[in-house]
């Protein structure tokens, strides 16, 4: 099994032992996501780019990742194909020529 | 090469191409995942859960997974390891015969 | 009529005039100051601290205080209190002795 | 006084007590808005759009209310004028009669 099939998985084992599918329509789930992105965030308030905990940072992480998988679950997307497919429509956004070196964002290069 | 290394790769190919290794610190990645994650909440507001764009919700999704995974490479995390190391631990705060069938916070339940 | 009011009263004449109540539910409205809240994060991404475009900090600062506002409405706070409380909530989780020059957490003081 | 100096001097005045300016640069008061609107959509997930504590929410809407009111007084803005000053910009991007009923984004009416 691929990696992220294997990660999907053991996010559904987990979910359905304790019925949880009910709740996670994908409006919530992307509540899930920003909420999990905030905890992240909060490691990083008030402090230098490097001060985070590397141990707190790595369950919040896994957070994000685990409610993305299961929203990509739910439109039964492939992870691998939808981030390399997003690469590519990020090099036509932003052409190595104008965006290196520069942190604009493609509308204002 | 297995999945999470293959999308790290052409993330890492995509970003070293335009130099921006220099704005990628782990504090703006932590935002911009808030960020990313945002924008695929935008699609859901106003709406009922299954009623945003599905092919927007693909690219949202994938730019939240593009900036976790580089943050996970940042620390030299294995996506796969870290996803299932929090699965446990989510497992002891919600043990299946308190938390089956109900949405309550672990330390609610 | 207090400021607090005439800015609520403002709000309102906007939303009615487009017959926009409909979609104001209390949680489309909390996901509404989240959004905005990531467009004002955003004028921060890969920048220092202070150089965000001011113009564009106070529109999405705005627009947080808007939809603040109307969750605010949503249940009959009075802002001027609720903040007023919360500050004395506060004072209390972060006494002045043990707070004093330190960003850390309550709960890790 | 008016309503929002009043709630500033409040909230300085807890600051400065504490000796907490020195945190308080605008990226990072951008940070705790949207950590707390993040702890507010928190009390709304897998719920239904009435079904959060109020009490809860009065809490978590007064720390988005407090970091913003901060972050207006680091820039010197002036909260009623800014509010209203968005409300002028939005009328002309949401028209009455093509905004009329209609949740649509201004670049999708």
């Amino acid at each position: 099994m691929k990696e992220t099939e294997e990660i999907t998985q053991a996010l559904l084992e987990f979910r359905n032992k304790r019925d949880w599918e009910q709740f996670h329509n994908p409006k919530d789930l992307a509540l899930a996501i920003s909420i999990e992105s905030a905890e992240l965030l909060e490691l990083f308030l008030w402090r230098n780019a490097d001060e985070a905990n590397t141990v707190k940072v790595k369950e919040e992480l896994a957070d994000i990742f685990s409610f993305a998988f299961l929203l990509a679950e739910k439109y039964r997307f492939n992870v691998k194909d939808i981030v390399l497919d997003k690469i590519k429509i990020n090099a036509t956004k932003y052409p190595i020529d104008k965006a290196k070196g520069s942190a604009k964002k493609y509308n204002e290069l």
